[in-house]
This record gives structure tokens, sequence and C-alpha cells, in this order.
């Protein structure tokens, strides 16, 4: 009988890790909340993979150490990989997989509330109503409807967010080096620098890379109209967050949705209370009336969650039975 | 030339009052911050017409004062004519005009952004956030697209509400006593027991009637689906304010957004900082993670406002010209 063992297993994974072993009586699932280290490693012992999601390290110990157990099948229910020492998991004779889509919609529908809150004043009116003034003036909204919405990228995200945007009525345009058929028929396509001229709110939905990091600065701000809103969901990078908080402080900017960061790495997802807070120009925008941070929370869905636990599990039950993957990372 | 005079018009309301009065070089139009009272209504002198909007009564004096200035032509900004000294406005041989329609998408889409924000836990994240506790466990969400919605009432407002949900990807079922063709045709309607049956979203845009005050009440609470979201937008009335405050002690419901209160007159819209606020209570709802609490701001939107005005305008001007005013309302 197959066994897999998962790690770092939080309270609101068990019941889909319960609902996949329910649906794989022929499997022995067992699991830890503890993380995958060199330590833990033993406590896979017996298993025939494993199950993983965390920002630690995969050190070159920690592969070594689930080797010696005989164990080199290793599901990640996440995408991203880079924590992973691909020298050593190749040496080794590792098979790995991640999850790349989980929920195009958890993040779509994340930017399209926040865009629309920024759009309420919702910050400013929820300050203003805990704090005992209920007078609806001057904190007016702007209607989602009433803007032209510029999306940058027409990917798995990009795309749901178009299509919420247009339940709300707003004029979409749209973006993207690589053009999708569909959407290039139904006319949504323009140049950036149109993006730029003409919409209202502007919403990244693109890889980091060379040709988009740092695309929005400056220069690019100046491009845009007056009291455009700028969202960002995607990756910090794409943004030169100073430039950002120049366009916030003289007012070219309406407001900002932020739940990515250039400086996020080891600050988002701690608990800083009672400690200083490691980055003063983070908490300046925190605590913004007109920005909203969220700290890379955009995917954090029930859907999501156990779209992530069941294709891991999916990913590493065909990996233990010698079959194909859906999802395999390439390793080294 | 005609003369239009306004009352209390407020900062946001004078772009629209200067766009109305451009487009029409023929009227002078002139205004005040001021409310209509007994001694503002000198004020009117010389106008053939008053634009008005205020919480403040139109009493028997006001009205006389305005008709001593030879003014019986009143166009509401808003809806509401309950305070209005009809028997006296009669005598006095007044015409009144009011806006009922300036934009259902300004509440329908506030109703939805508070809904989404109920199912992600808004209030709770945010205010982690600003605390710095920068974890995103355990506050996760739940996405619009899973869920039913039920829309009681598919008027103006529901209508819209309901076509923002859909947007998201939502599964809508709706209620209403005077079924729209259009919508029975798509298979849309269902009886109220199956609303409560299935909905996990219950939002309600009827007005307050007999058979709909407190139909929200423990009986149809216990009719509804655990964790249920429950969404007023409509009006106080509609809803056992004390049995929903079980259901969410209890845990029965999930959420609450509130933007009418059975107790709202004389609170909301009201400055209560640094003074003893009036209503434990509605107190006890605001302070809630799981609710939210809008003081009928629903409607305030720059697309409501600016529809307010040029209607009322508009109004006015065809009472001035002894034309049929499109909203007319009927005077005693
Ligand atoms: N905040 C979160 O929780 C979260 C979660 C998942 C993904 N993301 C991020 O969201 C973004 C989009 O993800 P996705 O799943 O939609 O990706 P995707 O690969 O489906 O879509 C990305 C799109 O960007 C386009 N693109 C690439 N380079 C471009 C350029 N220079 N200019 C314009 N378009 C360009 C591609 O052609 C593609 O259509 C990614 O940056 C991803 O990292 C964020
Ligand atoms: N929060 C705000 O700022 C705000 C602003 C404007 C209006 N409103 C309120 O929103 C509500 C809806 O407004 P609207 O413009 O859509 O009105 P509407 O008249 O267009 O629609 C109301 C619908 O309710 C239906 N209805 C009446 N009695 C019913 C019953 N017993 N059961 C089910 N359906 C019933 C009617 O048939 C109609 O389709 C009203 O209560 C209005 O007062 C709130």
């Amino acid at each position: 009988m197959a066994k897999i063992y998962a790690y770092g297993i939080r309270k609101d994974e068990e019941p889909y890790l319960n609902e996949w072993a329910k649906n794989h009586a022929d499997v022995t699932v067992d699991y830890t909340a503890e993380l995958l280290t060199p330590e833990t490693a033993a406590q896979a012992a017996g298993a025939d993979g494993v199950v993983v999601y965390q920002q630690l390290d995969y050190t070159a110990e920690t592969l070594q150490a689930l080797a010696d157990q005989g164990v080199t099948k290793m599901s990640l229910r996440n995408v991203g990989i880079d924590n992973i020492d691909m020298a050593k998991a190749k040496e080794l004779g590792f098979e790995i997989t991640n999850v790349p889509v989980y929920s195009p919609n958890a993040i779509a529908e994340h930017a399209a509330i926040q865009t629309a809150r920024i759009l309420r004043q919702s910050k400013k009116l929820d300050k203003k109503i805990e704090n005992g003034d209920l007078r609806w003036a001057p904190t007016i909204g702007r209607e989602v409807r009433d803007q032209v919405v510029g999306v940058v990228g027409t990917g798995h995200i990009g795309q749901v967010f178009m299509q919420i945007m247009e339940g709300f009525g707003a004029k979409v345009i749209a973006y993207d080096v690589f053009k999708d058929p569909e959407l290039e028929k139904k006319g949504y396509y323009v140049s950036l620098d149109e993006i730029y001229a003409q919409a209202d709110v502007i919403s990244l939905h693109v890889p980091a890379l060379e040709s988009t990091i740092h695309m929005i600065n400056d220069e690019t701000i100046a491009k845009m109209k007056d009291d455009a809103v700028l969202v960002n969901v995607s990756r910090g990078p794409l943004v030169d967050t100073d430039a950002v908080i120049r366009a916030l402080d003289s007012g070219k900017l309406f407001g900002f949705v932020m739940d990515t960061y250039e400086d996020e790495v080891g600050i988002f997802n701690e608990d800083w209370q009672g400690k200083e807070f490691p980055d003063a120009r983070l908490n300046d925008l925190i605590h913004r009336d007109n920005v909203l941070v969220t700290p890379h929370t955009a995917f954090y869905t029930t859907h999501a969650v156990r779209n992530m636990v069941l294709k891991a599990f999916d990913n590493n039950l065909a990996l233990v039975k010698g079959e194909e993957p859906e999802t395999p990372v390439k390793v080294g």
C-alpha cells in the first residue's frame, strides 16, 4: 500500500487532506504541522513520497536527510521552487512537482475587491465609522462602472479580473505581449501607452521579467491620467515603490492596491507585533488611507487551498505509481 | 429669464450644479450651503423654483415662508418625502418633484463589495496588518464564485447586484413577488424558502412594507444555511436586528452587511465623536469583525450625486416652464 507523508499542514488544509485521503482508501496518508528539516525528515520513514509547502529552504542537508529515508518523490503544494537546492536534488535523483495554477479567481477577486474599495474610500470611511463619525460627506465613492480599467497581462488571472470588472459594468482595455485570439477578436487590446493614457484603473497581471521589472516608474506614472488607481497583486518588483509613493504624495494617484512588495521576502507572513517593524516604507504605506496593503494573501482562499492540497497529492501519487504527474518540475 | 435657487448644496454637488448651469445659459442658478428654514426662505426671493435636499423637516412654517416669496415649485434632489408637511403644501398649491432613481449601481456595487469583504474576512485581515501581524493564516477567504447568492427583490438595484455577482462567477437565485419576465425566462426565480435553504449569501433589495418588515427574524434565520452572509443595504426595518445579533453570536451567520438600520433616524449622518454614542447595540455591531456597518452611504457616489443634482434641476425647470416634470410627487 502506497504511503504519502505531508509536512507543514495547517489547520485550514486538514479538511482537504482528509477529503483526498477518503477518496484514496488505497493510500496511507499521514501528516505533521512541522516543516521539513534535517531533523523532521526521519518522520517520513517508510513513506513513498512527501507533500510539502514552506518558505524555509529545502537545503542540501534536508534533501539528503530525506533521501536517507529512501524518499526522493517530493510534491510542493505551491508554485515557487526557488528555495530548493536543485543541484543536490538532481544528484540525489529527486522527482519534484509543484502546483502552478490553483485558483486564478482567488487573486482576481482580491484585486477587484480592493480596487473597488479604493474607489469607495473604504478605509477612510471605515475609520470614520469606528470613531463614531457617521456623517457620509465628504467620503464620496467612485463607481466601478464609470471606470476605464486597463489590464496589463491577460493570462489566467488577468482574464478573470476582466470578467469581474465587466460584471460591474466597467469598460475594459488590455495589453499583453502575447494576444489571446478570443480577446483580440473582441477588440480588447491596445498599446501599453494607450493603457496609461486612457485607464482610470491599471492592474498588473504579468510575471516579473527583465521587461516588466519597474515597468511602473516615474516616467510611466507621468503618462497616467490624474486620479488613476494602481493595482499590483502580481509581483512586487513590477513597481518602483518610491515612484508610487511620490505619486501618492503629489495626488497624481488616487490610490494603490498592493498585495506584493519589492522587499517582501522575510517581512510578509511574519508577526511583527511587539517587535520593531522592519521596513519604514512599508509601514508608511500600510497606514495611508488610500493604500490597501495585504501581505501576499490574494491567493489565500478555501478554493485555492483545497486545490493546492488535492493537486499536490494527485501529483505525488502519480510519482509514487511511476506515472507522469500533471505538473512536474524540471530538476537541475 | 427663469431663476432657480438651490439649498443645502454640498461641496461634492457643486461641480454638477455648475455643469447644469453651463448647459442652461438661459436659467439663472444661485445656491447656498444652508438648509431651507423659515429664516433662509427669504434667500429664494425672486426665484421661480427651489431645489432642495435635507433631513430637516419641511414644516408648515418653512413652506409658508417660501410661498410668501412667491415660490411654490420645489424639487427634491433625493427620494424621501416623509419630512414634508403635505397638507400645508397642498393648501399653498405647492408643486413638488423628487428623484426616485439616481444610480442603482451605487447601491448594488456597495452591496457586492461589502459582501465580498465579509467573505474575505477583510476587516480582521486589515486590523492584523495595521497591528503589524503580517501572517496570512488563519484569515482565509471564501471566493465569491463559490457562493450561491440569493437575491430578494429583483428591481432596479437587485438586478444590478445580480449582474455583479455573476461577473464574479457566483450562482444567483432570486425571489420577487412580481417576476421580471426576462429573469423568469432565464430561470432565476425560486421560492423564498428555497432562497433560505440554498443561499450562502442573502441580499435584500425590497422596500419596507407590512409584508417585508422583520422578514429576517429568528424563524427565517433558522431556515438559512450555516455560515450564511446576510446583506441589508435596503431598509433597516427589513431585519430584526436582535435576531441577527443572536445569529452572529451563535455563529449561525458568517457575517452581516448593514447599510441601513432600524433605528438609524437621528443617529446616521451625525458626528458622535467626543459625545456619548447614542445606541449601544449599533456600537456593538460597528465593532464586530464580521459585521460591516455603513451609515446609509451605499448611494453616495459621484455618479449618484451628479444624477440627483441634474435630475432635480431638470424637474424644477419643467415645473417653472409649466411642463410635465419627469418625476412629480403627489402633493396632499
Ligand atoms: N498575489 C498572489 O497571491 C499571486 C498568486 C499567484 C500568482 N500571482 C502573480 O500573478 C501574475 C499573473 O499570474 P497568471 O497566473 O495570470 O500568469 P499567466 O502566465 O497565466 O499570465 C501572465 C500573462 O502575462 C503576459 N506577459 C508576459 N510578459 C509580459 C509583458 N512584458 N507585458 C505584458 N504582458 C506580458 C503573458 O503573455 C501572459 O498572458 C504573476 O506575476 C504571478 O506571479 C500572484
Ligand atoms: N442604502 C441606500 O443608500 C439605498 C438607496 C436607494 C434605495 N435603497 C433601498 O433599496 C431597496 C430596493 O430599491 P430599488 O430601487 O431596487 O426598488 P425597486 O422598486 O426597483 O425594486 C423593489 C423590488 O422589490 C419587490 N418586492 C416588493 N415587495 C416584495 C416582497 N414582499 N417580497 C419580494 N419582493 C418584493 C418589487 O416587486 C420590486 O421588484 C429599497 O428598499 C430602497 O429603499 C437603499
